[in-house]
């Protein structure tokens, strides 16, 4: 049976390592990051899911865009990336931040410590659980029905599985803006190098692609 | 509906341009060229299908050699590219280069001035068709079930497509040899930079991604 890989796909980070400005609220979700500093590389392309009119560039950029979801079964995210609210549910209105039709279209993990029935949107099922990587993972492979698992972010979470040796590739777009604090992935890309290969390709769009496997 | 293009992908030269020496045999169908020069980059990668050990690299390189056969519906390659063979078809022993089951998986139109039936081998079926670029194109669209179309090469054959403006995306690689001779695609990426937006992208393998779409 073909290896399901743990892979992180078109994270935007800054400069400075963050993937998130602060605070996080309903109006900012990234807080005091400018959201489109962060997207602007993969919303000029021609793939670019949101895209409402023809035409976007076919370059560099929108083989990052359009390998996003190839071969993925299902994803985990952190829960703030599934929502601004912290603490307790107060009720299950708050469905995530991307209307009917989220754009994932697998089963979602979202990690949290306050449990909340399953709920399906579009083709997108939210599960919500607690528990260690390695068991949230085990859950997710499950659900992706061979293929692989998209470990979504925040950086947070993200940080949680590489501690836990659990991540198999990343796609890490850098983009050269300082946030100064958010939420930190790492604080250069060189300090995963003992544990995976690297590879840095520059794109036109001004930021920088960087590619990690497993060594 | 979607716009079905018409893409070269992975397609390798010489850095003087050449898509394979000459002259052409059974036993050496690229020539003078030596095809491990050619595809070394893509056989190092995590993704090449002909891959007999586990590993590979998932960097750069891999992300153009699984994108392959993303959203193909079918091909057209020149008749050199299927066959060593010249002239009329003496009989139809020959089926390609490719043993049993051909890295296709979609109808392939075969231009030749030359009649020949069609036939199945694997999940692959091959069509024996002359006329002009568009009429074949348009055939192959047809085929194509809603999906982008791949031109395969030789250099011969897509340059008939590109004097045709028939080709929507071209990926090609040029790898750091010369080869003085044999069959030419171009004599420099830079001249088809009034129809095309071109990217360059350095592969640590040793060869340029030249990333072209239409202008």
């Amino acid at each position: 049976m073909k290896q399901q890989l743990l892979r992180v796909q078109n994270f935007t980070v800054s400069g400075d390592g963050f993937g998130a400005g602060e605070p996080q609220s309903l109006e900012r979700p990234f807080g005091h990051a400018e959201p489109s500093a962060f997207f602007a590389w993969a919303g000029a392309t021609a793939s670019w899911p949101n895209r409402t009119e023809p035409g976007g560039s076919r370059g560099i950029d929108d083989y990052f865009t359009r390998d996003f979801s190839r071969n993925i079964g299902a994803e985990i995210v952190g829960r703030n990336k599934f929502s601004p609210l912290r603490g307790p549910w107060q009720d299950e209105e708050w469905k995530g931040w991307w209307g009917d039709e989220p754009p994932f279209g697998t089963p979602v993990f979202v990690l949290t410590h306050h449990s909340r029935p399953s709920f399906s949107l579009g083709a997108t099922t939210f599960h919500f659980v607690s528990g260690e990587p390695t068991d949230v993972l085990a859950r997710a492979r499950a659900a992706a029905d061979g293929r692989d698992v998209r470990l979504g972010g925040g950086a947070q979470t993200i940080r949680e599985f590489l501690d836990a040796d659990l991540v198999d590739t990343l796609h890490v777009a850098v983009c050269p803006i300082r946030l100064g604090s958010g939420s930190r992935l790492w604080q250069s890309p060189t300090e995963l190098d003992d544990r995976f290969h690297r590879e840095e390709v520059p794109s036109p769009a001004g930021v920088v692609h960087h590619l990690l496997w497993r060594r």
